[in-house]
């Protein structure tokens, strides 16, 4: 049997923990994972791209465990009342084959591109940071203005989107969930960045933006470049990635989808997991300007769905459910068709708590 | 909502449908679609390799609907008790990128691997081919036997396997399934292939393996190649494939997995799609000796998950899960992390079956 968690599971997880801790555990997870680079079978995503968005499949695997990534990307979905992203995947057993868990990522993946920055922003950020400038305000935005703040002591967030719908929603969620983070809005990106210790970018459009440019850089500012995250979406100015030192999480993948999708093929980035290993340099200087051009890597996903078995299983949640068959005779695959149909096969919950409801009340 | 088809529902579907009619409107689903083969985004699977096995993903789309399959591959299996081959996929909306049907395909591949030989053996067998030999009689060889018994007019099977509780499990199954349908258990491959019109080898150990040599070759024979599907994993000797006129669904793919690996990069083969096209003939002869080097392609698993969603939504099987979050307000996915639980959450069916029964005996 496979371990299903649904987003209500994942929600469950995040309630029973609590935010703050879920992500702590989650940086943790990660530096694990990243230190130990090495071991990984890796490979750049697999995309599907259409005309309005795109569908990606995003494995990775060590010795002991395989997981993968659906996610897509559309851009116009939010039109529809839709979600830009919607997300889930897998984790296997390597030896067997066989799929454990398999859980929703929608949620989950806002969380770990949260804790990749906080990561990131450990290594890269000015000590002491207190001010944040968040430019784009829709889903992923209140995941790193409470990471930031939970983790790396961000007391303040400046804030800026095109909608000022996102934005008073933004607002709404961070004052009902964190009361001493001080949220300021702006009318610009540029009064946004104004005074900013690290700035983070989290636009939607798929387009070759430069929602940050030159003239807004300040000496020592770290740049969190999370929206531009595939072909033809970037977010930052050629200028400002030369101005800084930049660093990415999986070169390959970060030269097709990331902001330096834009540079020539030789301009030079750092990779995260040598930050870690102490292999590389993070922020040399209190005046530097430094860029994590974040896309969002399978490893990620592999560290977050650890943490998700790990906590489901010690909580209790999830359910099994019989996505791959469990035979008495593995050569007798065909016996599987004629098994005797379990009652409850083709209920889901609401016509089984209907009928709990209802012998209930007719008892 | 995610629409979940277990194996549970899948046995339901065929066991409602009938596995002859499953077969048969599976391979016209085949035909529509390797009709229109240029209408497809496609791209060799995705595999990581460990010690023991593969775990590989298989994306395809066209403007409309995108699909992808997880499946595992570990002869070692069965010795665990496990199966050898595990599977299951998804259909989404290239739209919006959201998945619509989740669904096991361990049951599915194996019908959707036998139809897939049937398509091809409508056009490479001789008209009227009665005999058929099968080599391997493992998980997927009840699947094979059966549908070209009901869909193409084998009467006669003659059984080779290694392993004869393999064989045995196999008469039995096809005793109780088709009684019309004769099984010859042969002491030897070289026996149960004298005199068949048809061979079908699908054997499961991953080695360079030569289970049909030139020798048993007889004119006007077809050879369905299933098993030999990996780097290192063939069944044919290469003057079989030499002797013949081999057909392949997608030559990227089949140049790495096929039987084909161990021929020269310019040894000639015909992709199927173009003889369902009249783009290029089938069986020329009735002496020639045909190959179908059959590696499982991703077009196979888009159809039959086209298949399933059709038959599910008219039998109303399957349940609906949320795998990805249904928002009111599409950019407030923090939102969804502060929705009130609902109660059946953590519960399993089963929980929610002894609370109900609990519920009743002390009404």
């Amino acid at each position: 049997m496979t371990t299903l968690l649904t987003t209500r599971d994942v929600a469950a997880i995040v309630a029973a923990k609590g935010l703050a801790a879920c992500f702590g555990t989650l940086v943790r997870y990660l530096e694990e994972d990243f230190a130990r680079w090495g071991d990984f079978d890796k490979s750049a995503r697999v995309a599907n791209h259409s005309k309005d968005g795109v569908i990606e499949l995003m494995p990775i695997s060590d010795a002991r465990l395989y997981s993968f990534k659906y996610v897509n990307g559309h851009p116009k979905n939010t039109r529809a009342g839709l979600p830009t992203v919607m997300a889930f995947g897998v984790l296997a057993d390597v030896d067997t084959g066989r799929p454990e868990l398999l859980s929703e990522l929608t949620l989950t993946t806002a969380m770990r591109t949260a804790a990749t920055s906080v990561m990131a922003a450990k290594r890269l950020a000015r000590p002491g940071s207190r001010v944040m400038a968040l430019i784009g305000n829709g889903a992923q935005s209140e995941f790193q203005a409470l990471a930031f703040h939970h983790l790396l002591g961000i007391d303040t967030v400046r804030l800026y989107d095109i909608d000022p719908a996102a934005t008073a929603k933004l607002v709404a969620n961070l004052h009902a969930e964190a009361p001493a983070l001080t949220a300021i809005v702006c009318a610009s990106t540029a009064e946004a960045v104004r005074g900013a210790d690290i700035v983070t970018t989290v636009t939607a459009d798929k387009a070759n933006a430069t929602i940050i440019v030159p003239s807004m850089l300040e000496p020592g500012m770290h740049v969190n470049g999370v929206g531009g995250d595939c072909p033809g979406k970037t977010e930052l100015h050629a200028d400002v990635l030369r101005a800084a030192s930049v660093f990415v999480e999986f070169e390959p993948q970060s030269r097709i989808e990331g902001d330096i999708q834009q540079m020539p093929a030789d301009f030079a980035v750092t990779e995260l997991w040598r930050v870690l290993r102490a292999q590389a340099p993070g922020r040399r200087t209190a005046d530097e300007i430094t860029v994590f051009d974040s896309v969002g890597f399978a490893l990620e996903d592999f560290s977050a769905l650890r943490l998700l078995r790990d906590f489901a299983s010690e909580l209790g949640l999830g359910r099994e459910i019989d996505l791959v068959p469990d035979m008495g005779d593995p050569k007798n695959l065909f016996g599987e068709l004629r098994k005797p149909p379990v009652p409850a096969t083709a209920a889901n919950e609401a016509d089984v708590a209907a009928a709990l409801h209802a012998a209930l009340m007719s008892a």
